[in-house]
C-alpha cells in the first residue's frame, strides 16, 4: 500500500501512487458496499471501507515495525479510502451492478498490494518465507478484517483464487532478489502475474482445493 | 484511556485519572455484562472486560508506537477492568437493571476516552485526520472487539449515534489545537460535547443514517 | 512460542527448542483440522494452522515492542506450523481420530507457551500481573483467532479449563521470580503445572465457573 521502498525515477514514483490509491479505492468500495449490504449505518459503511482498504498494510507495518503504519501518515490513504465510503453509500446500487468493472481493478489492486508488501517487508529485513507471507497478508488482510467486521467467515479462506494469485507475485518479487535481477521489471512482472491469474481465475471459474474426502 | 498528555495541574490530573479509570470501569462492566448474557464463563467475563475497556487504547497505542500499551504500563488499569469483570460475574442482574446510570457513565467514558485518544496520537506527531480517528477508535474499538468476541456485528456498526457523538469530540480538540487554543479547557468542552451528543440521542432515539434505498 | 529468555545450558535450549516446535505443530494441527471441518480450502487451513501456531505469540511480541515477533525471525517457526497445516489438509481423518493423544500434546504446548510467554514478558520489564495475563494469551490467544476466523464465539471462552491452567503456570513463573528461585526448575514447575491441570480436567470434565444465576 505504501509507495514502492525501491529507487526509481520520479515519473513511475507518481504512476505508482495514483495506481496505489486506486487500489484503495476500489478495496474500500468492496467494504463499503457490503457494509450496505449488510444494513451498517454510515459510521459501519465508513468503517468498512477503512478496514478492507487498508488493514492489510496496517497489519503489516505493525508486524514489521513501520510506525506510524503508511496510511496514517499520508492523509491521501485515509482520504481515498473514506471516499470509497461516501461512494458506497451514496451509489452502492449501480456499484454493485458494475461487478466485471470492479473485480478486474480489485485485480490490479491485489498484485499492487501484494507487491508493495512484499518488497517492504523485504527492505524491513526479513527473510523470504514470512516477507512472502506478508505480501500476500497485505493484499488480502483487508478483506479478511472487512468480512470479521460482519460476523462471516473471510471468503479469502473460502472460495476462489485469491491469496494464491497473491502467493505468485510474492514468489516473483521472492526470485528476482535472489537472482539480483533490477527490481522495478520484477515488480511490473510481479503485478501482472497476480492480476492475470487473478482475472482468469474469475472467468474460468477456478477455486483453491479442499481437503480430500472433507 | 492513559491520562491527557497535557501539562496540568496536580488536582485536575488526580481528577482526570480517578474519571478515566471510572471509564475503564464501566466499559468493562459493559463488556462483563454481555458475556454473562452470552453464557461464557469466568474466562469469558474476565477477558470480555478486559477487551470492552481496554481494547481501544491498546490499539492506539500500538497504532502510534508507544509501547509497552499505557494499560499494561500501570497494574490500576487492569485491576479497574477485572473488578468490572467479577463485578459482573457476580452482580449481574443488578447491573443490568440500571439501564439508564450505566448508560450515562458510558457517556462520560465515550467521551473521556475519545478526547484522551486524540489528544496522545496528535502529541505522537499524527496529523489530524488520522488523530481523530485514532480518538474515535480509542473509544469504540473496545466495544468492538466486545461484540467481535461473542460472534456478533459491532453494534457501534450499526445502530445509535455512538461513533458520531465520540467524532464531535475528536472535532472539538482538533479544532482547539488548530486555534492554538488552552488544552485543558478544549478537552473539557470536548467530553462534554460527546456526553451532550451521547445522552440526548439515546433519550431521543436517534440514529446514524442508512443508506439511500438500502 | 520463543525459546525462554533464560540463561540455559545448550542441551536444555536445544531440548526447549525442539519441544517448542512440538507445540507449534500441535496448536497448528487443531487450526487446520478445524479448517477442513468448516470447508475451507486449502488457503484457509493454512491460515487456520498458522493463526492457531503463532497467533498468540505473535500479539504478545507487538504488545512488549519486540519486533519482528519471533515467529517472523525464525523461519523454524513458520514452517513448523505449515506443515501442520499440511498434514491436517492431507491427514484430517487419523489426525481427529487421534483425540487423546492430540489432547495430551496440547496440553504440553499450553504449558510451554503460557511458561515462555511469561517469562518474555517479564523480561520485557513488564510488572506480574501484565505478565501474567500475556502468559496465558501467548497459549491461548492463537486458539481464540482460530475460533474467530470461522466466526465462532472463541472455546477458551465458554467452556473446559484451558486458560484457568494456563494462568497456574503464570503465577508459578511469578511466584518463582518474586521468591528469587532459580529459573529453569521454576520453569519446569510451570509447565508441568500447566500441563496436568489441563490434563486432568478434561479427564475429568472439569469446567470453569459460569455466573450465579445466569
Amino acid at each position: 500500500m505504501p509507495p514502492l521502498p525501491i529507487p526509481m525515477p520520479t515519473d513511475l514514483s507518481t504512476l505508482l501512487m495514483a495506481m496505489d490509491l486506486v487500489g484503495v479505492f476500489v478495496f474500500g468500495l468492496s467494504g463499503g458496499t457490503l457494509a450496505v449490504r449488510k444494513k451498517l449505518d454510515l459510521v459501519g459503511v465508513m468503517v468498512l471501507s477503512l478496514a478492507a482498504a487498508l488493514a492489510g498494510g496496517v497489519v503489516r507495518d505493525l508486524l514489521i515495525g513501520a510506525l506510524p503504519p503508511a496510511s496514517l501518515g499520508d492523509d491521501r490513504y485515509l482520504l481515498a479510502a473514506l471516499a470509497a465510503g461516501l461512494a458506497a453509500f451514496l451509489f452502492h446500487r449501480p456499484i454493485n451492478r458494475l461487478g466485471k468493472p470492479v473485480m478486474v481493478l480489485d485485480a490490479a489492486g491485489l498484485g499492487l498490494f501484494t507487491v508493495a508488501g512484499c518488497s517492504k517487508a523485504l527492505a524491513y529485513g526479513l527473510s523470504p518465507l514470512p516477507a512472502a507471507l506478508l505480501g500476500v497478508m497485505t493484499a488480502c488482510g483487508g478483506g479478511a478484517v472487512r468480512d470479521l467486521l460482519v460476523a462471516e467467515v473471510p471468503r479469502v479462506l473460502r472460495e476462489e483464487i485469491y491469496a494464491m494469485a497473491a502467493l505468485l507475485g510474492a514468489v516473483v518479487v521472492i526470485a528476482g532478489q535472489r537472482l539480483e535481477l533490477p527490481p522495478v521489471p520484477v515488480a511490473v512482472v510481479g503485478v501482472l502475474a497476480v492480476f492475470t491469474l487473478r482475472v482468469v481465475s474469475v472467468l474460468r471459474g477456478w477455486s483453491a482445493p479442499r481437503a480430500p474426502g472433507s
